[in-house]
């Protein structure tokens, strides 16, 4: 697939922009989308920016009924040198054909959608918040549009990316969740769309995190569909455990999404000659490993927290502190390095980011 | 929930209707469709008929996103004396409940949107086709709206009926069809959303039923997702197997959709006294029954098809042929009964139509 030009046509109206230190996540969106169609005649073609607006939608359209779509999520940053910096995002298209592969969605042209993601965010920098802790949050995402309510894929897509200022994930500094195992609900089976990023896969989770949440955890720790035994992964976050100074994660077995933070996490762990194995772990072992003393730190990775320790676990209504409930050293350690590198405080030592073309923010 | 009246604005331009002769599945729509809103302040609200027309949705509404919906699939039939009759529509709207329960969307008041479907239908009685097998597909759906990109359950939801006049599914008579065990992928798992009728279901079947049709089988049979053992379910089908005289069909596991043409043919055959078992059948018991000559039909059950028999099973890619390709003798009674039923051509012993109110097709 060629790359394609990009059609822009601007807003004529600029929305108020947020006060940084007001921001949420993902409520409040910026002045233009980015936009490419897909047909079975035309390939992808179209690719365009436009005011950011409602979208008309047949109600027969397939992703209503049929749930035939995927997305991504990724963040930009703004470092001291007033450059927007965007973290690994071939990463992300690269995952969004993996997924589209799973949901039968034609593959996409990575470097179109990113040469549109970058000028998007020209067109929009200002919208791109600099205050401590704050990002902008971009999701690229595709959802079938044909008007048939046959259960095949659409011979129609719509690729769109919208963005969204977001503010500090910890508002008062990095600190420790509570997580409880779900024994009852499955989030994903090895079979199932589990490595897809799809919408499917987060409606099946609803359920349990609002269980979860009336009970004063932050999220569910999935167990495995078919022993209810393996851990797999937190709602929206891989999950990391040291035990006994070995760092241990689930490996990828088919059900649990690859995480772009997840394997930014197993490079620096490496790269500092941490010991790390990616390998099956039973919450029997983590509950034994508890017991002993042995398990000395828990945290998730994902792109909206970047590490989020976890300060105590909850399996079958007993609770289980971790750290004395505090931020363990590695989970503190991940934490300054990688968002060192997102905001380009640190040396890039992997490459990790890029920079969005000639962009300097006025301060 | 009090019974709530309904509005009506009525198109002022009228579409072309089409051929008896040339109806597809699911592609044509009538001129008006049913729509009420939800918000957390007023509840289900503003229920009212409207043209059928493309719905403006902000890019961020989070069914794009989580796929937070559910559907139901019911069908009018035409009766001899030209009234318009449903088929077991209370209990659509049941399971819709039971699927907005499983997917955190909140319930909706059946007599509202049952009587809303009856002024549609009533409305747009001229789209109701009368040819020999054919009929009105009836889609009630829910969505969720709020343009928010927080997995959590939206607090906006928009509940739309759309109609479509369909052909006949058995263009040439009721004829047998193929179907494969799927061995690799999974579509539902206990725990997870089987039970519910949700997009995300749908979506994760659609890779399978893509290599099942390159391979020239018409649908997947799907087997659970624990063991890789038991039957489940087929496509958009509930499935029945006559062995030894006996019919048998899997039992309600939290992974299968409960059927409403299931529970129907479940209904006729205890009062036929044709013995009639759910219970969990592996598929070794199946090819078992084959090889020994005791697998005597096999039949789909689902509101498009009604009965769909099935002539070949293709297991680990050897093909099982059943009841030498041809159309049991119970499957053609069931056929008979419940579509004589559906048509008004048999007395209604169950109660089991509706009639639309005071509508006499002209001929
Ligand atoms: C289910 C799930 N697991 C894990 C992750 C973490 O992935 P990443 O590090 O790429 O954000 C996410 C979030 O994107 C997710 O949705
Ligand atoms: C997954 C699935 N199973 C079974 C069925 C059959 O259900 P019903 O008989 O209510 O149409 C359907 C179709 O609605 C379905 O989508």
């Amino acid at each position: 697939m060629p790359k394609q030009p990009i059609r822009v046509e601007l807003s004529s109206t600029k929305k108020p922009k947020p006060q940084s230190d007001q921001l949420e996540f993902g409520k409040i969106f910026t002045d233009h989308m980015f936009v490419m169609d897909y047909s079975i005649d035309k390939g992808w073609y179209d690719p365009r920016i436009i005011p950011y607006q409602a979208i008309p939608m047949d109600p027969a359209s397939m992703v209503y009924h049929y749930g035939q779509s995927v997305f991504e999520g990724l963040k930009a940053y703004v470092s001291e040198d007033q450059k927007i910096l965007l973290f690994r995002p071939e990463k992300n298209m690269e995952r969004l054909n993996r997924s589209n592969d799973r949901l039968c969605i034609p593959q996409i042209d990575t470097e179109t959608v990113l040469e549109g993601l970058n000028e998007l965010i020209r067109i929009d920098k200002d919208w791109v918040p600099d205050a401590e802790g704050t990002s902008l949050y971009i999701r690229p995402f595709i959802i079938s549009t044909e008007p048939y309510l046959g259960v095949a894929p659409s011979s129609t897509y719509k690729l769109i990316i919208i963005l969204s200022p977001v503010g500090s994930y910890y508002k008062e500094g990095i600190h420790p969740v509570k997580i409880a195992v779900e024994n009852e609900f499955v989030r994903a089976v090895k079979g199932g769309t589990g490595n897809a990023k799809t919408a499917g896969n987060y409606a099946s989770s609803l359920k349990a995190q609002q269980v979860a949440e009336t009970k004063g955890f932050s999220q569910v720790l999935w167990l495995d569909g078919i022993e209810k035994k393996y851990i797999e992964e937190v709602g929206s976050m891989n999950i990391f455990f040291k035990i006994n100074g070995e760092i241990v994660t689930p490996e990828l077995n088919g059900s649990i999404l690859e995480g772009i933070t997840r394997n930014s996490v197993l490079e620096l762990l490496k790269h500092w000659e941490i010991p790390v194995t990616e390998r099956k772990i039973s919450i029997d072992e983590l509950i034994e490993a508890h017991q002993s003393g042995e398990l000395e730190e828990i945290f998730g990775t994902g792109t909206a927290a970047v590490i989020s320790p976890v300060g105590e676990l909850i399996y079958h209504d007993q609770p289980y502190v971790i750290q004395n409930g505090q931020t363990g050293e590695v989970s503190k350690k991940l934490y300054e390095a990688i968002t060192g590198i997102q905001k380009g405080t640190q040396p890039d030592i992997f490459g990790w980011t890029v920079e969005v073309d000639s962009v300097v923010k006025q301060a």
